[in-house]
């Protein structure tokens, strides 16, 4: 029984003819693995760029829907140039565009979600030896409209098919040779990781880590695919393999240091301490969609009987979220200030290996304390612990907990365009 | 009950964004007058151009299939663009390419024939008031795999879907004010005909008129549907109106004059006087797909039992031709020469006036005489008398006939672009 290899390659691995010709290759050196290869692949380049533009010189809100029939148009043109630079090599190739496929969403545009992959004339092609492409970041509903898969999505499109076939492998081919344990452009010697855990890739892309969409991990992780992000310049570089963490040697407590400087805090001072007010608060939040990452409540006072609500938010919505909780305040009974800080960052250390291990956290707040970076708040989860510092500390901190939990490489990383680093 | 008009827009309309408004603007106009609105489009200006060279960059004969998948994504971008354009005035708008509204053709790629178009979601969403933009030049097979049906497609495609709605008529926008009695080009006082009738238009399409392609024109004619060739500039002007023969009132017996300096006569001398020797020749040529227009057989010498048979084929398709015949030339007896001449051009009178009145095809004879102008071969149908002659006094022979039969206007014609003139 040969195995199923699924490749994606994303819009800079597809921006010209040239870089066409190079994914074909790279296609085929895995068909003469003697696998059969399913090949995912994004828009051109600046295409998405280009559509979107004309868009909005035609309407200053373009219809989701429209939207999504425009932007499909991308990944048709990139699939059929592939198939062709394929066959003009010698092998038999086939595109699918996603209605084609039969890749169904829910009836939502523009960033719909796989309920459902039809493989047969997939698992056809491949058994006749063609070497299938077929779009990524779109999806079609059960009624024939055309949906797309929002940021990740052809991410989200491989992974879904590898995991629908069976597939041995997922392999996301990219600019970087694969997951590091910090940023390299800040830590000139972090170290590529051979293996990480999907539990730990998702905290690290929620902890900020320029990553894979979670959306794509989550999949991987239910459907404990293996899920490989690789170099599409170094192709005998396997990069980093995403897998269960019952299947890992796990060496170290901590795989990854990440730091998120996107976030603001938001503290709601002298609050009630009564039952409900949390509730209320933070469902207003969920009404307006902004999402609220790290949560703190302090004692409440004995005097008062009031104690703070503190939170964080990605900075965009800062503006959004005071307008909601000042008209909110009265409702909650809140008497003090909303204050806000926007000269904070987020700094996690992440790692399976933290669960049966104490004092890693003890070790994370005496690393930080020896640089005199000072804690505003803190989080954790079972294999994450997350300190706000102030901004212009927080580089500091990466380098400094980089260095404490033994993370560093020999060598000095190949950095180029955008890091899927943790 | 609400009235259907088809209108159709081609590539240099929607060229642009700018285009694609004023686009917008004539469809607005048409749903304004209280009718329902579909509107077919092809893809936007020199896309096509873009997406062969960047296919022919990858395989110097990329697969007719993936060819298919390839420049259907032009359309994809047109339609979704025209909708949010529409949309973006206020109106209700969806857009479909071929697979989603079900324009099903035969298993052939790149030029497949239209074999049924689903009309389920369109009547519906007419009842809900949408104006519907749908992709020209593409079908889809019963398995869902991607076709496009070749030159003139987008107009074969409005008239099919005109046709399946049973709309009250298809209008054709181009860049010209209609059908013209000859090239206003050659002949400065052509007239703009305001009717013609199917059978008059598909003589003149075989005659070398630069009009619409004959596919949609016969299927207009089988479906007896109202065709309507008319400016996307002057919109109170009603262009030329195909029809059939019956509903017209036929004042001239001939309705245009045509020119065609693109083919070639061959003459095969001495060839045996016996039974299907005619059949061999012609089966041959049909065998290597060259298509045969005016064909003349002599009448057999009495001495050697021999004749010679004399036919036109396009001059692109004369090398082909010749070859094909050097190896015939044993099979079927043939002693003579296979003389090549291109020098030559078909001058054509059309016209359904000419079925009852004799006299037609002496007075043609009699003006080509008076300019002394010498008729090489003659062919004639029902309503077409097609001559012969040199190709340097083709333009002598338009000139003199259109006015041997009266066919000046009073205006100097307004010529832009490619003209669908007689």
């Amino acid at each position: 029984m040969r195995k199923v290899i699924v490749q994606k390659f994303g819009g800079t691995s597809v921006a010209d003819t040239e870089k066409i010709k190079n994914v074909a290759k790279t296609v085929i050196r895995e068909k003469e693995n003697g696998n059969d290869v399913v090949v995912v692949v994004s828009a051109m380049g600046h295409t998405t760029d280009y559509l979107v533009k004309m868009a909005k010189d035609l309407s200053p809100n373009p219809s989701e829907r429209e939207m999504d029939m425009l932007l499909s148009t991308g990944e048709g043109v990139s699939i059929a140039l592939l198939a062709m630079a394929i066959q003009a090599q010698g092998y038999d190739a086939i595109s699918y565009n996603a209605m084609q496929v039969g890749i169904i969403t829910e009836n939502i545009h523009s960033k719909a979600r796989i309920i459902d992959i039809k493989t047969d004339k997939l698992k056809q092609n491949l058994k006749e030896g063609k070497i299938i492409v077929v779009a990524g970041f779109q999806g079609v509903t059960e009624d024939g409209e055309i949906t797309t898969l929002g940021r990740g999505g052809s991410d989200t499109s491989a992974v879904a098919l590898a995991a629908a076939l069976n597939a041995e492998r997922c392999d996301i081919y990219t600019d970087v040779e694969g997951v590091y344990t910090t940023d390299p452009r800040v830590v000139k010697n972090a170290s590529r990781l051979d293996e990480i855990s999907y539990e730990e890739m998702l905290e690290l892309a929620h902890a900020g880590a320029n990553v894979l969409h979670p959306r794509s991990v989550e999949i991987a992780k239910q459907c404990n695919l293996p899920l490989r992000v690789r170099s599409r310049f170094k192709l005998d570089n396997l990069g980093t393999l995403m897998l269960g963490v019952d299947k890992m040697e796990i060496n170290k407590p901590v795989a990854g240091v990440a730091a998120d400087l996107s976030q603001a805090r938001i503290v709601v001072c002298d609050v009630p301490d009564k039952p409900g007010v949390a509730a209320k608060l933070f469902s207003k939040l969920a009404k307006e969609k902004i999402s609220v990452d790290m949560i703190i409540q302090s004692y409440a006072r004995k005097v008062s009987n009031t104690n703070d609500i503190a939170f964080t938010v990605d900075a965009s919505d800062l503006n959004k979220t005071v307008q909601a909780l000042e008209l909110l305040k009265a409702e909650i009974g809140a008497q003090g200030d909303i204050q806000v800080d926007e000269n904070i960052a987020k700094v996690s250390i992440v790692g399976a290996g933290m669960i049966d291990r104490p004092g890693v956290a003890s070790s994370m707040f005496e690393t930080l304390a020896d640089n005199n970076i000072n804690i505003r708040m803190i989080s954790t989860s079972e294999i994450k612990i997350s300190c706000l510092v102030d901004k212009n500390q927080a580089e500091t901190a990466v380098k400094a907990l980089h260095e404490a939990f033994e993370l560093a490489g020999d060598e000095i990383a190949d950095v180029k365009g955008d890091l899927p680093n943790v």
